[in-house]
Formats: C-alpha cells, structure tokens, sequence
C-alpha cells in the first residue's frame, strides 16, 4: 500500500477516493474529533506504532487540526512520529505561537534543523515568539547566507513589510532578451521563492515594472524585456505590512515588490503571505472589538488561566470606567429617591446608547481598515453619524413616547422620548468619532473598543436622562 | 510624455518615480483626497478634459478610490471618461454592490460590453447584485460559450464554491509526457484563468493530482505526469465558499481543484479569489457582531438614509429586548423604594455582564470561524468557560467587596461581590455556548451577536442582584 503511495506520488488509492472526499466535506469534524479521540487513547496507553500510524495516514492541513487540538506534551510526543518532509509542511502551518511551544519540547538538533528549512519570512515570525535566548541560538546554527537574509528581515521595524517579504526572487534587468530571461528563470527554478512573478530593474536595481512567467512563455524570444514588461506595484520596505497586505489583495496582484528608498529592488511580498497576514489582523481586530486579547492558539487547547489573562485587562478597565455610572447616579441619587421609577428605565436606556455607539463605531472602524475612511474625514463623518443619529433617535424617541406615554404616563413618556432622541445623537457621533481619533494618536482604533465606548456612553447617556427628568418633572 | 509611457509600457518616467512611490506611501490619502476635490470642482464646471486628464493619469486602483468617493451621477461620468483598458480593470476592482450602481447608470451598450469581458465567476458576483430583468439582459447578450459557463456558476446554491470557482483550467492527462503536457500548457496560455496551477486528470476526467507549471518547467521531457504530479487539495462544488477560501489560505496553496460527488474536475479556484471571499466575509461578520448591516459600499459613498436602514433593525430589536430590564426591575421595584442606593450599581454590574459575555462570545465566535472549534464541542466549551467566568468573578468580586464595603458597608460590599462573582460565570457560559447554538441551527453565529448577548445577560444580571440584595438585606 506504501509503495502505491510512492509511485504515483498521491497519497490515496483510487479505490480510496470517494472516502477521503466524502470525509473532506461532510465528516471532517467528526472525523477529527474521532482521530484526537483515538490519539488520546494511544498516547494514554503508550501505543506509539498505532499513533504514527494514523497521524502518517492523514492530510498535513488535517495533522494541524488534529496537534491543535492536543495538549503541549502529547503535541511534541506526536509531532515527533510525522514523517519528516511531512514534518516541516506541518510545522509551518502551525500559528507561530504554537510553533514556539512546540519548538520548547523538542531537542536541540531537532530545532535547529526545522529552523534551517524555513523560509526566511517565516523565521521572523518564529523568532518573534521565542524568548530571545533561544532566538539568538537557532540564528547562530544557521549558515552565513541564511543568516545574514533572516537578519536583514529583523532589522525593520515591527509591523513593516520588509519583516513579512522574501529576499529570495528572481529579478531581471530590463535590457535583456527574453531568451536570456528564460535560460536565467530555469537556472533559478530550483530556489527561488517564486518565478511566476518577475520584478524588471535596470542595471541600479531600480524596479522599472514586472513580467509573469506566462508572458516571458507567451512572448517572441528576440524581444527586449523593456518592450514587453507592465507597470508593477510596489511598496516601501518600511510600510505597514497589514496596508500592503490589504492592497495586494485588493488589486488581486500576485505579488508586489519591495523598494527601498531609492526605488531598489529588495524583496518580493506575494499572495499567499498577504492571506496569512490578513487572517491573523483579522484575529486581532475581532478580539480588541470584543474587548479581548487574540489568543494565538487554538481555542480547545488554551489553557483556562490563559483565557483569563486574555480578558482581565480590559474587564478591569471597563470596570473601573463603570464606577463612573455609580458616581453619575450617586449625584443624582434625591431625584431617585423622590421618583423610583426613573431608576427602572436606566438599563434600557443605557443598552440602547450603548448599542448605537457601538454599530457606529464598527461601521467607522471596518471603514479604516478598508482606507475608505481618513482621520481627516473626521467632519465628515461627524456629520453623517450626528444625522444618522438623530434620525434613529427620532425613530426610537417616538416609539419610546408613545408606548411609555400609554403604559405610565405622558410625562414619563415624554423623558424617555427626549431622552432618547439625545442619546442616539451622542453616542452615534462619539461612536464614529473616537475610531478616528485613535487612529490619528496612533492607536489601534478597535482599542477604543466597542466596550470602551458603550462605557463612556452609559455615563453621558445617565447625565442627559436625569437632566431631562428634573427638567419635565421639576424636581 | 504620453509616448514614453507607450514605450516603456510603465506609467512614470524615471523622472517621476520618486515623486509616484513618495506618493504611495506617505501622501496617498491627502493627494487622492485632493484629486477627489478638484473633480469635484471640474464636473460641477463640466470641465471634461480636465477630468479626463486627471483620472487617466492616475493608476487603477488609486482611480477606484477616487470613485468611491464620488457621488452617484459623478461616478458614472467619470467612469466613461476612463481610457477602455483601464476601465475595465477599474471595473473589476469595485465592489459588486458599486458596479451595480454604476451599470445603472451606463448605457445599454456600455453595461454588455463591460459585462462580456468579465470572468465568468466575476459575472456571478455582479449578477447576485442585480434586479432580475437587467441580469437575464445582460446573459442573454453573452455568447453561447460564455453564457453557457455563467449559467452552469449561477446553478450552484448561494454559498456553495461552484458560484466563486473559474470554469477556465487547463487539466492534463495523467499518462501523458513532459513535452506534450508543456505544448499543450503553451496553447492554453493565452486563454487559461491561470497555468501555475495544473491538475491532473484520469481520462474520466477524475482529479490525480497537481502540477505547478514551475515543476513542469523542472522536469525531464520524457517523464510521465503521474511519476511527477503530486497530491492536491481538492473540494466538492457544493461546499461553502468561505471553508474553502478559508482552507486554501491556511494551507498556503495556491489554487484548489473543485469536483463533484464523482470527484470529477469542473473547476478551480485560486488563492486570489479566495483573498477576496475572505475580505467580504469579514466584513459581513464585524458588522454583525457590531449588530448592523454591512454596507457593501465605501462609508462615505452610502447615503445617510442607508446608514439608518443598516442599523435600525438591530437597534428595534435590542431595544424591544431591553424592555424586559424595564420589566425584571419593576418586580423588584419594592426593593428599589426601600434602598434607593441598590440602583447605584445597576449600570456597574449589568455592564461588567454584558462585557464578560461580549467576550466569550468574540472568543468562541473566531474558535468557530476557524473551525478551531465545532458546535459538538459544546460541553468542553462551557467547562471552560464557567471556570474562566468563575475565576474572573472571583477576582471583581473580591475588589469589589472590599471597595464598596470600603466605601458603602460590609453587606452593600458583599451583595455587589456575590453579584459580581454570579454574573460572570453566567455571562461567560451564555456568551460561550451561544455562537455554538447558533451555528448548530444553522445561523450566522455572529447574529447572536455581542448586543444581543448584552441584552440577555442584562436581564439575568439583574434578577441575579436583586434576589442576592433580599437575601442579605433580608427585603
């Protein structure tokens, strides 16, 4: 059965076919949830044969799931039975922090030669999870070239592109025939990162523009690269990785190419990187708007005391940005006494200012990441999110009006009407607001989150409603 | 100067490249903004040459976020004075609720042409935007071919891969050679969606295997493709879009094989396409989780009356929910008169609530979207999330009973850190095993989204307070 694999270099039979397909769609889950199951049980009793038995059996993308899924210690036990080309395609589809648990439970030489088969991008994403003893270990076993690229890659800043791209493309100068391209790509076949995108630069390596590898095929081999290359997109070395990310995407580009301050060529940034960048910003922004920190890890095997790491910071702020409610209705607190039914319409009216505020500030901030929205917009904005407001106000007060003016009585209605109509303003425009400001003081806009907001939101939205009220009843 | 641009087919001459890269990075919002204003200006001068010169000298995806800007009439004028090339791609690039807009407002001619030219799953995506008689118009226009693959796409259930996948590959022959398959590949490249991503085929038409063009390119004339083809991804064409673009991103691969339930080969479906199903949906799930609609159009681009239309049903709903508060605190009512100060705190604890369970929900919500998670792990999810709520209690509740019993007395102190300690473990279960109930009855888990979730726990929060507050205060 072995040998058939070999041969036809596809790891089913053909008899296996409709199992492994019909296990892709419909009983994936339920088929892991199986295997982990199994795997426990083998790990349990010690039956290592079995394990590396069904764990050789399965997909890499479904070898992830299945170590995702398993505690820290079982996950190196198991890790360490894949086969090893298997091994490496496996390890680099792990999220970095894993990555660097499990780079924790293996030996030195183990490590060391994972470390060499990465690329150089996905080095840096590793090294940014280790400790930096560890770190500047696995850099020192590495040979001088792969080095000194991992190094050039570490030397930018934090969140530039230059940390996520590949030094490793195939650039070709623009007087060249395309023959010579030709000959230059198939002795390159064998190490470049890619040779379907091919950045054009002239003999400063300055990028002029780019050729795929389907016209380089397609053209006449006499012509000149010049006459036959096409605009390239480009970024800075220094830029925003998630920007750049986001643009290539945006463009459906393959790839872009990576200058330097003088326009020189130094690193390509593809598609698939583009993905797995997006994928993990999309985990922060999701988490920072629930008020969370984005876990790195798969949820199932995060330990409990991590997640509760993950949420106490925030919980703590708004906490103590809530103690401002208590102080708010504490000055307000006569008013309460002479009127107690003020006090039962407090969370309804704080819910709904707290909702609005939020659904502004995640329409403002999605708009953000999307650039289709500035900080300097921020009149703009301000306009549309005070009529925005206002209307929903309008529509929410009357109802508000009418149906508290039935069931209690006109004047109650009348507070819960106004009140209303001023809450949805306000917390429309703090809501769309504040992501803006964030941005322009350089902070992450989903930080000022949509809890964050809610909170400043209770206590302005408790201020109007019991000015109203004093006003309407003249206590 | 427009004759340099020919020649060199770059769209800056060396003289310009500075000028052009300074601008992508640091002055890109403010240039384009100011290339919004003056065609602005021009259009309300009809100065079309102006606008003309302007918009063709700037690249296409800078002219696409100039569009998005524009108002409705204006798009559509400047739209036509693009060059026809640009146009096109410009096209493209917008998003398929804005190339519906815009198609309104185009002539008949215009709108078939803009259409024959488009990939038949980009087609798919315009067309879902479309009122009925305009789309069967404009399919009826294509010709037979085009129409045929269209109208196979638009076979395909809503969600399905079928709708986004390219009907336009090239499969070889298992059996064939190198050479031939490298002739054949040199036929199809001008017409082919792509040709980095080959699969191989029995002559059933059974998906074998993959070959990248690269490893074509690489290998010996005369070897056969299935001693040199390797595994390949594949996915039925029935499975939901977003579990594939979600799995191709992960695996890093660049284009996926789609079959039907006979593993037959009807399509592929590449990394690029994926990035863009990925970017949509993401914007669909913040925007429910923010509990509005997603606009599908630029921010500034939508109409205020559409920004009230995205949000208002959500906010009715959450409101009519709220009511319930109203009702839990008029029970209790009696409690409330005789200690006035018990309302001082509802705010503070039904916030910490809603934030608890805001979070375990966005946690559990991503675990899900990642399939980290799946509804049968519904068990594990709520031990862990009753214990993190638990410790999360435990930690507010303690500060808060020495604060307020600081501050208050020891009972006030005490009720507020029973409440505290209750409402978080309730929260977190609730706001964890949601999202899972949710995807079990086949909604959209970030429906039961964080407000919604707010407005649940509120309700609880508060019986929970009150009934502590009697027991100790003995009410």
């Amino acid at each position: 059965m072995k040998a058939t694999y070999r041969v036809v270099a596809v790891p089913w039979s053909p008899s296996l076919i409709c199992m492994e397909a019909v296990m892709m769609i419909h009983t994936e889950p339920q088929h892991l949830n199986q295997v982990v199951k199994e795997m426990k049980d083998h790990l349990n009793q010690d039956e290592y044969a079995e394990i590396e038995e069904t764990i050789n059996a399965l997909e890499p993308v479904q070898v992830i799931k299945v170590l995702s899924r398993l505690s820290h210690r079982h996950r190196a036990i198991v890790y360490r039975l894949l086969e090893k080309d298997v091994a490496l395609t496996v390890f680099e589809g792990l999220s970095p922090a894993l990555q660097s648990d499990l780079l924790g439970a293996l030996q030195e030489h183990e490590t060391a030669e994972v470390f060499l088969e990465m690329s150089p991008a996905q080095r840096v994403w590793l090294l940014d999870e280790l400790p930096a003893k560890v770190a500047s270990k696995l850099l020192l076993g590495l040979d001088v070239e792969e080095r000194n690229q991992t190094s050039t890659l570490l030397g930018y800043p934090d969140e530039a592109i230059g940390r996520r791209m590949s030094p490793r493309f195939v650039a070709l100068e623009a007087q060249r025939t395309v023959a010579e391209a030709r000959q230059y790509v198939d002795e390159e076949l064998a190490t470049a990162e890619t040779v379907y995108y091919l950045p054009v630069v002239n003999d400063g390596r300055r990028v002029l523009g780019e050729i795929t590898l389907r016209s380089l095929l397609r053209s006449d081999d006499a012509k000149v690269l010049k006459d036959i290359m096409r605009p390239t997109h480009t970024a800075y070395v220094t830029e925003n990785a998630e920007t750049v990310a986001r643009r290539i995407t945006r463009q459906g580009a393959f790839a872009t190419a990576i200058v330097d301050d003088e326009q020189r060529l130094v690193g390509i940034f593809t598609l698939d990187d583009a993905a797995r960048i997006l994928e993990y910003e999309e985990s922060q922004d999701v988490s920072r708007q629930g008020g969370v920190e984005a876990l790195r890890r798969p949820y199932l095997s995060t330990p409990v005391l991590r997640l509760v790491r993950s949420r106490i910071t925030w919980l703590l702020v708004l906490a103590i940005g809530g103690t401002l409610t208590v102080q708010v209705l504490s000055v307000f607190e006569d008013s309460l006494e002479q009127v107690t039914a003020l006090a039962l319409f407090v969370p309804l009216l704080i819910g709904i200012g707290g909702n609005t505020g939020n659904q502004a500030a995640t329409t403002v901030t999605r708009a953000l990441a999307l650039h289709d929205v500035e900080p300097r917009d921020v009149f703009r904005v301000l306009t549309r999110e005070v009529r925005t407001g206002f209307c929903l106000g309008l529509l929410l007060g009357t109802l508000g009006l009418v149906i508290t003016g039935f069931i209690f009585d006109f004047d109650v209605g009348l507070i819960i009407g106004l009140t209303l109509l001023a809450i949805c303003c306000v917390a429309a425009s703090v809501g769309g607001v504040m992501p803006l400001i964030a941005k322009k003081i350089k902070v992450d806009p989903a930080v000022f989150s949509n809890p964050f907001i809610s909170t400043f939101v209770d206590a302005t939205g408790l201020i109007i409603y019991f000015l109203i009220a004093r006003a309407i009843l003249g206590i």
